[in-house]
């Protein structure tokens, strides 16, 4: 039994939880190492206090279950079987309390369970999976440190096809060409490739536009590779910019580097964000950064923490997480530059290696 | 307020429940043309008996709902806000029994809409969409005829990369680029390419695998465009075929047309199935003929109706379906040809048009 079934079993013990059932197949992946998409079909890891965790899993995936998990007892349903009686009959031990993720169950599956499982009492236990996601392995790092460098050589390879008269939505397929053919599992979300004014809309959509002199051009992009996620952004130049696209471009990278200097355990998630938040105010464009530093990143490409000027959690070593700053002008438009990084013993070690000055493409 | 809603009054009133929530963004969208994904933020459509249906949405997507819907009640919530609150105090009526669609719905938000709504009966209305959705409307299928144009656009413009040794995953990666730059939604499933001995299997995963003269090579691509599917398969000979092979391609195109000749109103899903069937067990086939012959397409990918050899429903009006027979025979290899059908009054339009005699690339 891993580290992690341990953790979860003592918080079982401590909650008065005598069965947990997990059934988002990111979670199953997370605590058994089995990576799967089971569509409509159940899927679910089940602990009980003092036994050894059970997968239970749709029978076409039996063998891909075995090869992956460390799991001993595996047990598969056929699509004519009640997975949910099957499940129960299963179980070493008696029911009792059941802890659940309710933000992932749906209620026709909770409904199904109850009639079968016959619980009474049921508890959510989604925040545990949180904390617990949220420092990560040496295995999860290594992984991230793939996803990473696959995204930049992604980066490295699309910026070729930048020249004026392509569109964004050009660039955008060149991007997820390159996704696929360097061998990532796929985009870890919707690449995005902005230019010109439209750089200066954070969740803009790339579209025709097509570049032209003069223009920034930012690229978010990321991939998901053995089941972790990336996420990079950069902005450039095509051709000569403005003073102010270049004085806002050295703003927001000073911002990034200031933030990542003020990484490492035991300072605040709050005490990110206004490292960066500062830089960005003195330089006059504090109305002009409209969101949050950064998010957690790992088995998704946002989750906990949420790096942001009100989160007065603690920094601990192994949380990984985005430094994003930006600033948007409406009419002049916007630079943003993110990095992933990963808070260390005694301080920080940046996932992300693409070079940050301005580059002119 | 548009016939969908009237349908959906009319099974509310026999159903004796007075309030109706639907929560899935595909059938938000499908009522009231509000195409979204609110991520993890609420979005509902609410009808009650009597009076006009409701939009409560994200603040952020405001503009857009009311640029694509007719609905004129639109509630919004701020991210501080509680959407279920928000909900409960915009009602105009009594809540009573509600009916929820509870495949979609999470045992979390659930919880929270009963709490807010003080509901106490509450019925799964999941199965009327499905049922609503198979008889698809003349703007529903001129969407998918525009998502079955660009896939087809997709694959004459991938069919340009096969050669010998071009590898299978470079062929998926040419297949994503068109589909964006032809400027789709997205694909519509995992874009397959197999080529050789992997043609044998149903649901082989495209990989490293380079093309050879002699081979089969399969491609099993569709695009989702203004929210619609499309998909579609078709075999062909990178050189020269063995004779086995070639029978094979022609047992399979015989059981494909002598589907969709079998295609009008009034006859059953299982005659559709059985007429391909009994072109490929005369063959000799029988046993590798290893799948149902088709699913219904629309909103989703896979939606009902199944087209399969139990279906004893009936055929009408506006169902559109796949016919996709195939033979899979191991260490030769496989062939599957697979076209989209819409029912008309008196008999079958074939939404795809791409040749389907064997062509050697």
């Amino acid at each position: 039994m891993n580290l992690k079934w341990t953790g979860l079993e003592q918080k079982m013990v401590q909650a008065g939880i005598q069965t947990l059932l997990i059934t988002d197949p990111k979670h199953v992946y997370y605590l058994t190492g089995f990576l799967s998409n089971p569509h409509e079909r159940f899927l679910g890891a089940i602990l009980q206090i003092g036994e050894q965790p059970m997968l239970i899993v749709p029978a076409l995936d039996e063998e891909a279950a075995r090869a992956a998990s460390d799991i001993q007892h595996i047990v598969t349903h056929q699509d004519t079987d009640n997975p949910y009686s099957l499940l129960q009959q299963s179980l070493k031990a008696a029911v009792g309390v059941i802890g659940l993720e309710k933000e992932h169950l749906s209620v026709a599956r909770f409904e199904q369970l109850r009639e079968s499982l016959g619980f009474t009492q049921n508890l959510d236990i989604g925040p545990w999976l949180q904390e617990l996601r949220v420092r990560k392995s040496p295995q999860e790092i290594s992984k991230m440190r793939h996803a990473v460098q696959l995204i930049e050589q992604v980066l490295e390879q699309s910026l070729k096809k930048v020249q004026e008269g392509v569109s964004e939505n050009e660039l955008v397929a060149e991007v997820e060409y390159q996704i696929r053919k360097l061998g990532a599992d796929g985009p870890s979300f919707d690449s995005m490739v902005l230019s010109g004014e439209k750089t200066a809309l954070p969740h803009g959509v790339p579209g025709t536009r097509t570049l032209r002199r003069g223009d920034l051009v930012m690229f978010d992009i990321g991939v998901y590779a053995g089941g972790y996620a990336s996420d990079i952004t950069r902005t450039f130049a095509l051709g000569k910019l403005s003073e102010e696209q270049v004085r806002i471009y050295s703003t927001v990278l000073e911002a990034n580097k200031a933030a990542i200097r003020a990484i490492k355990p035991g300072v605040t998630f709050a005490s990110i964000d206004k490292a960066a938040r500062d830089v960005i105010e003195e330089a006059g464009y504090g109305e002009y950064f409209i969101h949050r530093l950064g998010h957690g990143l790992g088995i998704d490409v946002h989750e906990f923490p949420s790096v942001h000027g009100k989160n007065e959690t603690l920094l601990t070593e192994g949380n990984v997480f985005t430094v994003e700053p930006g600033i948007y002008v409406p009419g002049v438009g916007g630079v943003r530059i993110e990095d992933d990084c990963l808070v260390t013993t005694d301080g920080v070690d940046v996932l992300t290696s693409y070079p940050k000055e301005l580059i002119y493409l």
